[in-house]
């Protein structure tokens, strides 16, 4: 149990020191200031059994580069940050000091992302495909990822308006940017809330529960009821997915009221289900907490 | 708006044909249920503006063997189920037939993944990096990903069990899957319903929600209404996060008692949010809808 290499302990200084550059949204600094919230430990005080480390290391399938890919995800919201490749050294590093290294090809160099811009992402797990050829760095970014600023390095849509191929009709519209369905939900409830809305124009459900907390909180107290209901009444499965689906939309609008955004919700329960060892746990904010184990 | 490709119109029958083979385990099973409910429709009638989609394929930052590198991740989930590379002609065939297609290095040609297996992956929209040199994938697998019947191809945690890098306390308990938190959570309450409770000792409290149905219920509308107070009271950002944190750990309790998975719950949103074009509308079913539009 030795580190051969020093742990860097340095803090999740990104996320508080910069300024997003990606256009200022509003979005944007949500984002930069969640992801300060929920930062995991860097460098912390890891056991790393080098004879596994060095087995591990040897069992992957480099190519005629000696790289393997590597792709960085957000542990809470499975946001793809960025993609890269990774050396040997880039992935003992890795496992090491918990901070995403990558061999930069332009540079030809050991590359700790953040290492310049402060903006690190501390690596929570590692996994790696059924190839051995290929990684996944899980964990949770301390500022923007990507150079430009943006939360992520894929905030670009090829089949969207500027995109190369078009669909005929539907499509996502809330962001360019890879959101998955939680996520997609979280941005299109923020459009509504800041859509201009014309006098003689209906607004929409969300905006009218947003205007009308009251009702939101009426709604609320109806959909968990009636989710409680589809056992009570034995209602079957499609009735549950559906009142969920209904519980998940109505609080989430709520948090949009309340401007928390769904991955510091994600980060709680992450912290409560015991998947980032004693440093969050320490940190623990007294208020109730589920404990599973109890 | 032309198709040079006709497209496959291959129903999602891998899902429903094959039994998983990934240790036949209930949870395999449960998302090849999952995976057949969700599917996209596969090569819909998508129009592809050939200019558009010439000048996106030339745009590409190909490396000298002409790939990007193009990552599947499941767009409910959030789960990365595979990574490869693509060739621009595995670009073009992509978002013009809407199944996520590769170059096999391998085999040296174009592989829509799928073709031999019936697991496609369909694709609902594509993102592509600030280096235009790697794209995402964004849809629903149709039947498991990988080769070995697992979901994903993903399925080995390094820093676990059998890894390189053991963490010395903490670490994430529930799979070696690269799970987010809201399927670490979900993977949690499971391995809590299945685990083996010996008389002298205290359950878990997930295991006496799940034994007490009515005690579940209990909770799931009082936990409902404290998010409603924090609101009312006025409590803050802090006290809504954690509320909203137990209202959805309640309900994924309930979601686990009526084996209703998360992702069909995200499945219904996405229908409901206009993500998924004309196919998923028309066969949306009849019972109340959200709908932000109105």
């Amino acid at each position: 149990m030795t580190r051969a290499l020093a742990p860097t302990r340095a803090m999740p200084r990104g996320a508080r020191a910069r300024q997003p550059a990606f256009g200022g949204s509003t979005r944007a600094r949500v984002v930069a200031r969640a992801n300060a919230r929920r930062a995991i430990a860097l460098g912390a005080d890891v056991a790393v059994d080098e004879t596994q480390l060095n087995a591990f290391l040897d069992s992957l399938k480099y190519d005629d580069k000696g790289l393997v890919c590597a792709i960085a995800q957000d542990v809470d919201t499975g946001a793809i940050l960025m993609q890269g490749f990774a050396s040997r050294d880039a992935v003992a590093y890795t496992l090491r000091n918990r901070k995403a290294t990558f061999w930069s090809r332009s540079r030809s160099e050991l590359w700790c992302k953040g290492e310049t811009s402060g903006n690190f992402i501390g690596v929570e797990s590692v996994h790696v495909d059924c190839d051995r050829d290929s990684l996944i760095y899980l964990g949770v970014p301390t500022g923007p990822t990507c150079h430009t600023g943006a939360h992520t390095c894929y905030y670009k849509r090829v089949d969207g308006r500027d995109g190369a191929a078009a669909k005929v009709d539907g499509g996502r519209h809330a962001a360019e940017e890879a959101l998955t369905t939680l996520y997609e939900l979280e941005a299109t409830i923020e459009a509504r809330r800041v859509e201009a809305v014309a006098d003689d124009v209906k607004p929409s459900w969300t905006r009218r529960l947003l205007d009308n907390p009251e009702l939101l909180c009426k709604k609320i107290r109806e959909e968990a009821g009636e989710l409680c209901q589809t056992w009570e009444e034995n209602e079957g499965k499609e009735a549950a997915t559906n009142e969920m689906a209904d519980v998940l939309y109505h609080s989430m609008v709520m948090l949009n009221k309340q401007g928390v955004p769904m991955s510091d919700v994600l980060a709680v329960l992450r912290r409560r289900f015991g998947t980032s060892g004693v440093d969050e746990k320490a940190a623990r904010p007294p208020k109730k907490l589920i404990d599973p184990s109890k």
